[in-house]
């Protein structure tokens, strides 16, 4: 073991306790928060119902799947359990269902949290947005501290016990199985409960947003949590495990060389969780304070102390390479570097949002062709930013040695991870005021109650694309560092069985180059399939809509009830169904790959699959957040207001953008991390079968 | 020289001299068709005379930029003037403007004759299906004949000549630069007068589409010409010249292993342009015929016709190699089949179509997302048979020896585009039988004449989705091949500065993967440039068309003529003005890769925009041309037919399908093919200098 390996297993558990510790003094500190008016009691707990529903629905499918994908493993993976070692077979799939029940329990917990927070937020507004603010950040807060808790306890736990990091990618994979669930059942939930909401209550009856008589409207605010605060979480519950999952294999195939590469990874990963909780503890908002300042404001604290903690560490600690520390610092800044360019194409003060609310004057062909191309324009930086830190990162490590080039690529997704508790606070603050906003609402708090809710609840929007920039960003570099896993762990099946190991993937090769193409067309097809599902589900539940209104009576006069549950249940039922086949294409294909074309095909997919990935992901995310501030510039009095020809354009624009935002683009990430762990699980099987 | 090659050289020069003659005879042949409607020959004029102007404009600006050019090459390629060979410069400069020159002739006839035959198959209309649809169809086999024609007579001129393969690169980007002109410039115009044209006439003025009132009517036609006549010969002019001397190049460096490698570039060419000649003439269709089958079935005529006389060749001519055939032959098979199933999503029989005419009946957004799922999914069948047929080539042609592999790719993508003559005049069909339509129309030849012209039109929109699948795919093939060219010229660089050779590039290899991602992001900046571009100058000529409306007295009311001039010119200058940034872009992101990183970079760079190139134009072009023929299946009276919801809606589709598959899709093809040209050209450059 290397030195001082076990001291940072013990930092780890302890600063996992401490972000537990403080979450659920958080948790109690917003409970303990006053929440009076009968009406906001009243809907508030119809959406935690409904969001528990979901959950438990989910869950349940959740587990069958698991234990099937369990039972395969403990057949077949690392190796066929006939000729390979049981314990290891065992210990890959209580990995595996250790990454599923950790991020559930996070999910689980930060969709309370946020059913908690809702209200009271919107009640504190009434008091000011200094109170409100806090709620809605705090009720985040707890989310972003136990995810972050969550991955740095399993991934020490799992090496810790297991000592192989091989196993590590196991329970790397069940933490992606259940982000898959999340982020892209929730997606097509909360889409289709939005669409169905808005068709039938805006569209056919003229009855505001959030009317009590639509039987859709708690699906629908349910949604917001569940897509954006389990879903999210999930995925960066993800993308954390994956980079720490696949710096560690690297770091563990390059022991003996002179640095304690595996003890800076750990140390890494628990100065960034314990930056998040200063950085956390900190954030406040002035009385008349701007929230989106406020909100950044916390990520630059954290960031800066994160770079400060470990460039103390590394001086210290022997065994540390400043080098390793200039590839994770540029992946931090790299990563903050692309959130701030993906604000420049979604942020309604700046000129691209002005430019296609103008554009909405021409109609709505115009809204969606010039979002289309500001969304393409915006992959750019991106790209660029990610191209660059990988990069640069190789170059940095490289001198030290064969294999610290991929390791430092590694850490520069460590290093661009290792604020995500900060990240996922701030994302899962949207829901909850976005939410609180509409509580305001219905509870009716008056005029400036309202003001101050949209207040927050536009910065929760601003702060979001921001935050999705980011995490598709750091997707993207783990899934490099993945890329250089898989190739690990292919020579290790190679070098087993005696045969030639492989030096790279070379794009001249034409198995390489035939996997390319394969997988740059699977995002494609994997978010046309969400992007359909949502249609096909949100045709149903129109129809249930549809059937409430005819057979109940009163139901439209506003003296019966709606069957909320119905509404929650279709859309629940309709997601899972939905997603399956869509995920099981990107496996599938994935295994077929690899069968027909081997491990050099598969090199090529991988590769293949993360470009077109990450532009598409880049490319809806950001264009479904230009359309949606569009329309709310537009709203807010600009180009004819609301009701104007300019806004109903907008209204269809930021409809064509919402499954982009919320259901495709975000899931993308979490198939380019599925395929990638299948990858590196299947390796040794495709590194000795080849048709050709 | 390779045995047989100057039998070669004679039987290139022999087929081209027939192809040219059989061209002759056919244009008049059209020419001899009575015209006698004096409202049809007075609009068929104003047409002509737009696209002259067009053509004119387009060609001073191209010469200047040719001109430019010529100079840079003169100066530094193949190397530097100053320790380089002066013959070797001035001879790429030459081939460099015979490209443009050959492209610009071929583009010029295409249009002649375009113009000539729209109005007399509008007249033949009237005595029925048959001599109509043979018109239209000679018409654009004089553009399929002169361009393949024009190419292998250049190519074979210029390898004749100069006896040095890697001049031919200079002759090949001279036929791209025309292409980006002929292809982006020429879909910027034909968008711009469209949507302008539909912008003021049906919205604002409620008068009908081919109103002679309006306008920006001429330029509107003028646009089908230069767009799908000149453009997609342009481009595929392009594809061929770039196939061939790819496989050329390949083909020399494989000289004294045995086959006469050369000789079969050639022969399977000239066998090629022979079948097409065939297949053209005896495309024939029944009194009652149906158009589609006439057309796909003149396709299916020529592919047999090729593949027996190249079977029928590779057995007698000693130095032949089946491997080779059957390398040329998948790719022509491949082609074929991506047209089928490229079919299957745009045909207005087929599911797909009217799937999104349904959603349509949701409003708008439903029409864009399923057409953009669909689309996405659209790219699947072509991408995987581009990439079984570069592997199934590869594998065929590798155990002839070393880089046979290669070559059989190059190979795949000559067998492809051998009957390139028989898709362009099927292409070519297209715009003139649309001309007919609207000038049937404007000549009040009655309902009967119309409904025939509706058919012939309905055919050329069916057989055009094929052909631009083909052309994409095609393309695709090409620059895998050109991907080959450049690596050999690289490492010639290499060789003689008596550096280490590069074997590959390596996805693992940092500067490669950087390449990759910069690259992959280009066609998306690339085409949200022309879509912006499109909308920037439909400004400009809406304001215009207002201009004319204000001031020409009579206008409204039909008395007095619009000023249809100034609508081209605003159109055409526009066009250019847009094109250019978008093209010096891709150009200087090109150099500066190779700048920065070195040969390595390119060559993942171009990997990246070769795929991400082949998913996006795919998928703008398929969902275009979905969102037509949807809206055309509405008209017809699906869904609630005109003027319902769903016609409405799925005119928004349509409207943004217009500059997806009419400016950006097609566009991509000659942006992927410049790219992968500048960077062999400039091979040597990036070969010594790298910052990294």
């Amino acid at each position: 073991m290397e030195q001082y390996q076990s001291l940072f297993y013990g930092l780890s558990f302890l600063v996992a306790a401490i972000a537990f510790a403080y979450a659920a003094y958080l948790y109690f500190w917003v409970k303990r928060q006053p929440i009076t008016n009968g009406k906001i009691i009243e809907v508030a707990g119809l959406i935690k119902e409904g969001a528990k529903t979901f959950m438990r629905r989910e869950y349940k499918i959740l587990a069958i799947f698991a234990s099937v994908v369990a039972v395969l493993i403990l057949l077949f993976l690392p190796s066929p359990i006939w000729n390979g070692d049981f314990i290891d077979n065992i210990s890959m799939a209580l990995a595996y269902i250790a990454g599923t029940v950790l991020s559930a329990i996070a999910g689980k917990i930060g969709i309370m949290v946020a059913s908690l927070s809702n209200g009271r937020s919107a009640e504190a507004a009434q008091k000011g947005i200094k109170p409100a603010f806090l709620i809605g950040f705090r009720g985040g807060a707890v989310m972003g501290l136990i995810v972050v808790g969550c991955s740095l306890f399993g991934v020490a736990a799992v090496l810790w016990i297991v000592g192989d990091a091989s196993i590590l990618l196991g329970f790397s994979f069940g933490a992606s199985s259940l982000a898959l669930f999340a982020k892209a059942g929730g997606g097509i939930f909360t889409k289709t409960a939005d669409v169905s909401a808005d068709l039938t209550g805006k569209v056919e009856l003229g009855i505001p947003e959030d009317d009590p008589r639509n039987p859709a409207v708690i699906a629908d605010n349910v949604g917001d949590n569940v897509g954006d605060v389990a879903g999210m979480g999930a995925d960066l519950f993800d993308s954390n495990v994956a980079a720490m999952a696949s710096a560690i294999v690297i770091a563990q195939s390059l022991s003996g060389t002179g640095y304690n590469n595996l003890s800076m990874v750990f140390c890494y990963s628990v100065l960034g969780l314990l930056s998040s909780i200063i950085g956390i503890a900190t954030a406040r908002i002035g009385k008349n304070g701007n929230p989106t300042r406020a909100l950044n404001s916390s990520t630059y604290v954290t960031t800066a102390i994160y770079m400060i903690l470990t460039a103390v560490a590394t001086a210290f600690i022997p065994g540390f390479s400043w080098r390793i520390w200039g590839a994770a610092t540029v992946g931090l800044l790299v990563g903050v570097i692309i959130g701030i360019t993906t604000d420049y194409f979604t942020d309604d003060s700046k000129p691209i949002v002005k430019k296609v609310a103008h554009a909405s004057q021409t109609g709505p062909a115009f809204t969606i062709l010039s979002g289309v191309s500001y969304g393409f324009i915006s992959a750019l930086p991106a790209m660029v930013g990610i191209a660059i830190s990988a990069l640069a990162a190789y170059k940095i490590c490289e001198p030290m040695g064969d294999g610290y080039a991929v390791f430092g690529i590694s850490m520069a997704a460590v290093g661009m991870l290792s604020i995500v508790g900060m990240i996922i606070s701030n994302d899962a603050y949207g829901p909850i005021v976005d939410n609180a906003r509409g509580l305001a609402e219905m509870g009716d708090l008056g005029e400036d109650t309202i003001r101050i809710a949209d207040e927050l609840d536009s910065a929760g929007n601003t702060v979001k694309a921001v935050t999705k920039g980011f995490s598709i960003s750091a997707a993207g570099l783990t899934v490099i560092s993945l890329l250089g896993a898989f190739m690990s762990e292919v020579n290790t099946a190679l070098a087993e069985a005696g045969k030639e190991l492989i030096t790279g993937f070379d794009i001249m090769d034409p198995t390489v180059f035939f996997g390319v193409l394969i997988g740059a067309v699977i995002p494609a097809v994997f978010s046309a399939m969400l992007i359909l599902g949502v249609d096909k589900n949100a045709q149903r539940m129109v129809a249930e809509i549809h059937r409430q209104f005819n057979s109940i009576k009163g139901l439209r006069e506003g003296t019966a009830k709606p069957e909320y549950d119905k509404c929650i249940d279709i859309a629940t039922t309709g997601a899972l169904r939905e997603l399956i086949p869509a995920g099981l294409m990107t496996i599938l294909v994935t295994i077929l790959v690899g069968v027909i074309g081997g491990a050099k095909a598969v090199g090529g997919f991988l590769l293949g699959n993360i470009v077109s990935g990450l532009l598409l992901a880049l490319f809806m995310s950001n264009a479904g957040g230009l359309w949606d501030n569009s329309k709310k510039y537009v709203e807010a009095g600009n180009e004819g207001g609301k009701g104007s020809k300019a806004h109903k354009a907008a209204v269809i624009g930021d409809t064509v953008g919402d499954p982009f935002k919320d259901t495709a683009g975000p899931s993308i990430n979490t198939q380019i991390t599925v395929v990638s762990l299948v990858a590196s699980l299947l390796s040794g099987v495709f590194a000795m079968i080849s048709i050709f």
